[in-house]
């Protein structure tokens, strides 16, 4: 018996084996927070064909049933079936590219020529065991070694304290005591010189990135992506506060993200036969509202004005406080936020891209679910945020996915013929576009003249295709259709992209300006986000998103947030330098800013209004 | 309709009312952690006479049920009845005399002539409001305000933050933050200029005592005591070891004296209208045992050789992690401890009694359920446990029980009729007889003939009264009878007795010759112990408890142990001087000590088998 996948993937199926069970020894993994009882109702797969032996339908609507939808966990194949699992139900673990990319994070660590040093210290420790005539209190012992080592006044919480007689007295008195600065005191065992394990964690608003590195060697394990649960709260941080706040949700938006990190935590501790509590650190970061709700705080104030965070520079809490699976001692490092709308991320990009350490006056750009932008060298930093939503990665577009398998990530249009060329992520049956490929579509029908320079549909010119035409929302561009699926951008669509580069260029416009330069003293521009492994810089400047700057200056730097929480995982020196940059760093509001909607308005052309600002375009076009 | 206890009381009855609540009205109170509603099944009486009407029988077994015990909570009154409340369920609130006491321990505390400082420190803060040009996250501003005033690098927990934001806003900026040494933030809140509160706690073997304290004014506001419902597990700390580590049931044991002490602290919050969350401290003193039990940690390496606790010097813990219903942020005190067993009860009791500030060499006493002794002054103290029993306390005693209202604390035996004159406390029904009472009965039983000096009843002389009979045990001394009751020490009763006033008297000689000292060097004798107001020395000496001492030189000091938690919780100085204590303090390990036995078997005498070590006795016995 075979499952065969959308995607064109085949697997085997073992009898009496669930279809969860089956993908998982092909490393095709689901969400599954419930562990496979069928009461999370998280892995929910589409059957297209076949037969399947139901045992369970869990918390799946009616409308889902009908649809086709079952529990992986609870339906067994009884036969040869065809199965779409749809993008919330998928983890992503053990990414090639990704972990292929180990390397390169771990050059980019030796370049900043700091101490490898993680967040838990440790030392090992022989005591003398007790007896009648030696009978100090086993703590009483610990410190009287730790003072003979000049180790003086460490604290010693609760839970470390209820588990340290018997570890002792196991462990025959040698032992390894893991502290952090302060000192305090995190974890006792046997005496280990093995392999010691951190996570690195990068929760953005659409999807939850946790990396699993070796400590001791700095290697990247393994690698896990999934869709931030909260998604089904809405695609923006603002639903999300509201949720928070008016629906009391808080702790329920708290326990959707953390079990997600739980959930990519066992299965790649699972894949690499790493016992949890062996995790002995975690650095996180994300946007200062998926921070506050991450450790459960309410994010209210965040969204009314002035728009204050509870707090921007967290203390080194600990897992089990913010309900991660791993020793509940271990410290867990925040990269600190800077506003209610710049967050730990992008700290976290700007050290990874190491433009606080160059003279060169460097423009970072983060383009996520909300598009922070910050500009500046070794002597300053401003920041901003665009509001420019989260269309780049999926939300709001009608055929929108994020960078993953089966997403069309670029596209050529034949001026001629106005046939499109699609490149798919993975080489798989498209199943929706992401990014990259939305920059690449409009950028191209613009070129080709299919739309006009408001993004309308150019209507009264020669239909010479039939994939120019009007769909229920209006007219529409087919990239893709088959037997069950067409592809399309529509005008609605086209306006959302158009909102979202237009937010992002007048904030760039308007820090540039903030600062008295001109666009064109910037020397380096760093893109940060979800495009996967490709952006076209060309035509992302033809869309009027990027500024019109020689393209030697560009670079893609992918996951910045994910890069630099790993940095800061490795690093004590690099866990300070995210604080001054912290500290260095000015927010500018924009939406007090008057000069905002005259440049937003401006932008909403392609590539812009002033054409001046675009002279390699105007250029193009009038070579056309 | 009326309710009548055994002990005479005779209380009103509302309509449709029940038992617990009526006597609630009439403060007399029922252990009830479960708030009554029938689940805790702690709330048992017995329904001596009269019609009640049972809705729920809860967790009672069958053969309580068939012995007319009901719970107070599901039962209501159907006309007049006659209720005895059994120990174990009564809460003893607003003891009258220990409330009286109030203003002793206020003395003692100005005594000290330290400065009255309270674990918790507070500091009025009037911060700016956030606006779009000051918009610094909430910590950031709360930071910056403190950093105004001197009060740098303060630590602020995962608790403490997560509440700050609304209550920040709620006080309109003007708050009053707690903090303690570290400096670590404890508690934030409107501003406040009323009182501000305080427990502390003694967690005995057998008994839990809570005092409600003003923190302003050194006030003890109530007193709050219950019986250790850990009885139930056994009378000593060995059986409630072994229940720890075999039985598994360290975590029934931790919640058993938790909810001791949230149900004393309930009724007397409630009692007075304040609320829990306004109670901002707390202190902890009880044996080694007891505090690694209220604090969860396992004790088991107490029991086993060498005999080690896990810790002896606590850290400030928080109210949450003991899981006091009070604010879960508030600091935990608990008095250091010495060894395995000699606790924080007796540094507590060390400290009360203010002998290590004088030169002259004290005694100090407690006998409890274990019977810790400690020799010294203001240079030097010595420990040792004798491991007494808890026979004082009433356990091991056919008609024992603690110092409460009903126990026969005092006795004169008429050497001409042998009849008895008894005193009862609060003037009640005789119900049993009290460690006093014991003390005084087998001495006047001595100093009468009618036991030898090994504690037998001498069979052979004159039987002048029908109160010297021969009962299922062998033979006994009837004290009280009447229709109901018969109250009498047997044989059995008095070797018990014999052995702990041994056990104690052997710890003190041993102690005493290990200094190189004789007995009449000792200057002053302080005892502490569960014998209410009342222990006769004279009759103590003659048991051969007591040393022959002058008796000037003895002072009775109650319950230490509570008095010294009273101290710490409104005295830093105090709380150093506990430390002090505490580490300046050398134990003696009694059970490997050779000369034990010896001194133990010579002290199983009326007084003991040395008359040369009880001059006065021996002059009293010859004049008699």
């Amino acid at each position: 018996m075979d499952i065969k996948l959308t995607t064109g993937k085949v697997i085997s199926v073992l009898a009496n084996e669930s279809i969860l069970n089956a993908l998982k020894r092909h490393e095709v993994y689901l969400v599954a927070s419930c562990g496979g009882k069928g009461t999370c109702g998280k892995c929910k797969v589409k059957i297209i064909e076949g037969k399947v032996d139901v045992v369970s339908t869990g918390k799946l609507t009616l409308r889902e049933r009908e649809s086709g939808f079952v529990l992986a966990c609870q339906s067994f194949p009884q036969g040869d079936i065809l199965v779409e699992i749809p993008e919330s139900s998928r983890l992503i673990i053990g990414d090639k590219i990704a972990v292929s990319r180990s390397r390169d994070l771990f050059e980019l660590l030796k370049s900043f020529e700091v101490e490898v040093k993680p967040i838990v210290n440790t030392v090992d420790l022989k005591l003398p065991p007790p007896s009648i005539s030696d009978n100090i209190s086993d703590l009483e012992r610990l410190k009287r070694a730790l003072d003979d080592i000049g180790i003086k006044d460490m604290r010693f919480s609760y839970k470390f304290v209820s588990s340290m007689a018997d570890t002792l007295r196991q462990a025959g008195w040698d032992v390894t005591l893991g502290y952090i600065d302060g000192p305090e005191a995190i974890f006792i065992s046997p005496r280990k010189d093995g392999a010691r394990y951190g996570i690195a964690i990068d929760i953005g608003t659409t999807t939850v990135v946790v990396y699993l590195v070796d400590l001791m060697e700095g290697r990247l394990i393994d690698v896990g992506l999934t869709y931030n649960s909260q998604m089904r709260y809405g695609d923006d941080v603002i639903t999300r506060i509201v949720h928070a706040t008016e629906g009391g949700g808080l702790n329920e938006l708290r326990s959707f993200v953390v079990s997600d990190i739980n959930t990519l935590l066992a299965t790649m501790t699972e894949r690499h036969g790493i016992a949890k509590e062996a995790v002995e650190s975690a650095t996180v970061a994300g946007n200062t509202t998926m921070t506050h709700l991450f450790w459960g705080l309410n994010p209210r104030y965040i969204r009314e004005e002035p728009y204050i965070p509870t707090l921007n520079l967290f203390p080194m809490w600990k897992a089990g406080t913010a309900k991660i699976n791993i020793n509940p001692q271990s410290p867990v490092y925040t990269l600190p936020c800077i506003a209610s709308y710049v967050g730990g991320d992008i700290v976290s990009g700007v050290l990874a891209s190491k433009m606080h350490r160059s003279s060169e006056v460097a423009l970072f750009m983060d383009i996520g679910t909300n598009g922070e932008i910050v500009l500046g060298n070794n002597e300053w930093l401003m920041t901003a945020a665009c509001s420019a939503g989260p269309c780049f990665e999926g939300s709001g577009i009608r055929h929108g996915m994020r960078a993953t398998e089966g997403a069309i990530e670029a596209v050529r249009i034949n001026p001629e013929t106005l046939e499109p060329d699609i490149t798919v992520i993975g080489d798989a049956r498209p199943m929706g576009i992401c990014g990259s490929g939305m920059i690449d579509a409009i950028s191209e029908m613009f070129l080709t003249g299919i739309i006009d320079q408001k993004g309308r549909f150019v209507r009264d010119r020669d239909k010479k295709t039939w994939r120019l035409k009007e769909g229920e929302e209006g007219f529409e561009y087919v990239f893709y259709k088959d037997e069950d699926i067409e592809i399309a951008l529509t005008e609605v669509d086209i306006e959302n992209i158009l909102r979202a580069k237009a937010a992002i260029y007048a904030g760039v416009s308007l820090l540039v300006k903030e600062v008295g330069f001109t666009l064109d003293t910037i020397e380096k521009v760093y893109i940060a986000g979800g495009f996967g492994n490709y952006l076209d810089v060309e035509k992302a400047i033809i869309l009027g998103m990027l500024p019109d700057l020689p393209r030697q200056r560009f670079s893609f730097l992918g996951n910045t947030s994910v890069a630099g929480a790993y940095l800061c995982l490795l690093s004590e020196d690099l866990r300070k330098e995210a604080e001054d940059i912290a500290s260095k760093m000015t927010y500018m509001e924009l939406s007090v800013s008057r000069g905002f909607m005259d440049e937003y308005m401006s932008a909403m052309f392609l590539p812009h209004t002033d054409m001046s600002q675009f002279p390699t375009v105007e250029k193009l076009l009038k070579g056309a």
